[in-house]
């Protein structure tokens, strides 16, 4: 039966996942769109709903799709394309989305391995920058992201649509500094920060494998009671009027110049 | 005299600029808010019209900023805060905005500098990414980013948002890709594409100064003509499920190793 009111008390629920405190209430989340279902499903999340606008979804890549949740035994729901178009945050909707339960890893059950790279993050505001760190973290092989304090949340359509499927592939934790800084001592994990005050270039530190990257917020960096768990701190030279740099490609330097060095410790 | 009615010609005019289309024809752009207006004014670009709403103006910093344009001859609107807050952009409008005329390079005229590095950008859609860029290229030392064919535009209000005031440190250029071609040809410039297809690790390559480093657009990458005008073109590893970095991140791990490089040579 294809669900064609806008008062159903699905697509209302549906509706409500656009606000923070609902989806956090619900711990669920909206996906939207062929590509990111489609990672969504081939990445197995747990997607609880999908949501389908057959007239709509012309293309054979998203009916596959439809297919492949049935299969798995998922919720289907057909929608109307006035109902679709509603719910939809997209212009030219391609008529798939899906509801997913959010997956957060507690810190207290974290083992990290061997070879492990992990991102932290303090204060992240902006949805956009977290959802692309967490696409520069996968790129970068990390095992997940660390979210500290007050961040924004990785399941905001903004940070889902820029992780272009990351959010999947990675773990992700909510902690706060106190518990973050427990987990440290009891792991023994080695703590890496960036800031512009500080002295060591970092190209000239060797970065320890297993460790964690803590980077700090977008207005602020890296607060003192955060730079103080650091085993060290290092920075990104700034050549030009710029004062900073945007807070996912600082990270994606510093990553990737770990990733340089463990290459170079395996080759 | 206060401006306190929307049918004012020059606000009609201002907020007109809104329009990308009219922002070319007119030349001329809009920023908004203490910090970015502050740069502009710190960095000399060519302002024509400062708009201030004293109600909403009250840090003496901001008052500062008026008096600097008042002392530069700068045609200085004063606004009533109902007509400040339909011409703003922002949330919690800060009263202070100007009009800036564009400034594009020509690129026949470009003499690349002996240790220049600059950026070429095929069709980059995003006008956040584009000002993300920007502010990285600053950062990193940049000359100027060079815009080919159809890009979005650095003077969107989304690109100057991004760029954080290093549109106005970096020459802008507009050019055809055969343009910019002859350009190379006739500067003898050398050109480095990234592509995830090229076999050379863009770490085991020598970056030569002056230099372009090319970046394809977010979706498609380089294109084949445009592959064809660089002189090596490598990659950044994928490590994860991801199969791409986001545009400006990708920027600024390759600008970075440029830079690196060439400190290296200079220490």
């Amino acid at each position: 039966m294809m669900i064609t009111s806008l008062a159903n008390p699905r697509i209302k629920y549906i509706r409500k996942l656009s606000e923070r405190k609902f989806r956090e209430q619900q711990g669920e989340y909206y996906i939207e769109g062929l590509r990111i279902v489609g990672e969504a499903l081939e990445q197995n999340a747990e997607l609880v709903t999908l949501l389908n606008a057959p007239d709509l979804l012309t293309s054979e890549f998203g009916q596959n799709l439809v297919g492949q949740a049935r299969e798995k035994g998922m919720e289907v729901l057909d929608l109307s394309p006035e109902v679709f178009a509603k719910l939809s945050l997209k212009e030219g909707p391609q008529g798939i989305a899906a509801v997913g339960r959010q997956s957060f890893t507690p810190i207290s059950s974290l083992v990290p391995g061997e070879k492990d790279l992990w991102i932290a993050l303090d204060s992240v505001q902006d949805p956009g920058n977290l959802g692309t760190i967490l696409r520069t973290g996968d790129a970068a092989g990390c095992r997940g992201v660390i979210l500290l304090d007050h961040s924004t949340d990785p399941y905001d359509p903004t940070a889902l649509r820029a992780s272009m499927g990351a959010v999947f592939n990675l773990k992700i934790i909510k902690a706060r500094l106190n518990e973050f800084s427990h987990w440290k001592e009891k792991t023994a994990i080695e703590v890496v920060g960036t800031s512009d005050k500080a002295l060591i270039y970092y190209r000239d530190y060797y970065y320890p494998i297993p460790m964690v990257l803590l980077m700090g917020s977008e207005k602020t960096g890296l607060a003192p009671d955060h730079l103080r768990i650091c085993d060290e701190v290092v920075s990104i030279p700034m050549l030009g009027k710029s004062d900073s740099l945007n807070l996912a490609v600082a990270t994606g330097i510093v990553l990737y110049e770990i990733v340089h060095q463990s290459r170079m410790k395996t080759d």
